[in-house]
């Protein structure tokens, strides 16, 4: 493989793929696909989405598609050393099996994965790609391709913006939330965006008082939902619609902005 | 005015432009131009690059420039506080400014503002409308189009995830970090975005030890300058390269990520 191109392709919505990702599109020989075996996940949806912005952009077909098995990870560690060890060990072992692919591949083709949102934020990509080349055995350029991220479409559909004027914002996990609490010293942060939630349980824990929030799942999609509004009362319909998304899509993906005033 | 679209258009290269926003490129009437007067500065530049925009995808001509002069802001007010309280002050004055520009559009005409990277981040657009709004001397619907924001501009230029596995990110700006210093508690946050540097004063007043720095200025375009490295013998270099870029574009727009390892 000459060239790896790291494509952000936007955080749901086909149209808000980028000229620079339609131009990296048409450009590439080889897709690679991380099939992660977790069958009526979002991960399908994902496959699915991929080849839909493959249809659009690539009518010629004229691009292979190699899937790479993603090793399965220990999902049940505890603790955040527990967890960053576990995330750890299977960053190893799928360092190996990425390996494996780019080296199948011809010496003079284009690589490229489509990533969801912006590769700079929770996604792993970057870093195995990093860990591949570190391990020696193949060599090739690569390029990272910006895309909206989950963040920008999450405001953009609630028409808000991040943090309030010249303040800052934290951006942190549902586990870091729901294991740490409120990040920051006292009043240092009044936004707080939390990511990679499997579920809402650290919304449970927080004090609701003087607390909103604005929500989105599956951002982008047709089956996209939003809720806003102060947190005690906006919880239990979040919890409805959550389920309900799953259930009538077979996935959820959310992520919600939590707003700090007096 | 019927409709007002905020378009985000990227953070500097013309190809991080949205099919979304290319969409809404199209169907606009009027796009409203903020004048800063502020003569060499990077208002030029913007403006600029918002001409070159409308060249390319709307070859028509037909749509209409309506320039909103700026009110002034008191740049030296002190501390937080004062910083805050000019801050909305500015943005009542600019409120009233674009209520007039808006009240002397077309009834039935869509408007927009053309939003360099995406309109939720360290950008006034969003709330300036929003007070415009609340007023209620003119009404109309507004749409928010996310765009590719200097965030990920800067991570996809230096091929780098934001935050360790599963860790959180601060994004703040210079001059909180200057005021507050590292933000979070002891160990919180190991990777901080700082936006909206005027200078460099706030690298100049951290312990350098154990961290390295990702600085990019007038990301995306032809004058883009990047560094890395260890933030001791990379800040003179940043130095040099942030003086030169001023002097040779006659503006300088930069953001920096810090990150701290043991």
């Amino acid at each position: 493989m000459r060239q790896l191109q790291l494509i952000g392709v936007g955080a749901g919505d086909p149209e808000q793929l980028t000229l620079q990702a339609i131009s990296a599109l048409r450009s590439i020989d080889v897709v690679f696909v991380v099939d992660k075996s977790d069958p009526g996940e979002s991960a399908d949806h994902l496959a699915r989405w991929r080849e839909e912005l493959l249809r659009r952009h690539r009518p010629d077909g004229d691009c292979q598609v190699v899937t790479i098995i993603d090793p399965r990870r220990n999902r049940a560690p505890h603790g955040q050393a527990g967890y960053e060890h576990a995330v750890r060990d299977w960053h190893a072992a799928r360092a190996g099996a990425y390996e494996d692919a780019f080296a199948a591949v011809a010496p003079d083709a284009t690589g490229a994965f489509l990533v969801w949102g912006d590769p700079s934020l929770y996604d792993s990509t970057i870093r195995i790609v990093q860990d591949v080349l570190a391990r020696g055995r193949v060599s090739f350029d690569w390029t990272v391709i910006p895309g909206v991220s989950s963040l920008h479409a999450l405001t953009a559909a609630h028409r808000i913006v991040l943090h309030g004027i010249g303040r800052p914002v934290a951006l942190t996990t549902g586990r870091r939330l729901a294991d740490d609490g409120w990040p920051g010293r006292p009043g240092e942060f009044d936004d707080v965006v939390v990511l990679l939630n499997s579920d809402l349980s650290a919304l449970e824990q927080l004090d609701p008082a003087g607390l909103t929030i604005h929500w989105a799942a599956n951002l982008g999609t047709p089956g996209q939902a939003l809720a806003a509004g102060p947190l005690s009362e906006t919880l239990p319909r979040i919890e409805a619609l959550r389920e309900q998304v799953k259930r009538e899509q077979g996935w959820v993906l959310d992520l919600y902005l939590l707003r700090r005033r007096p």
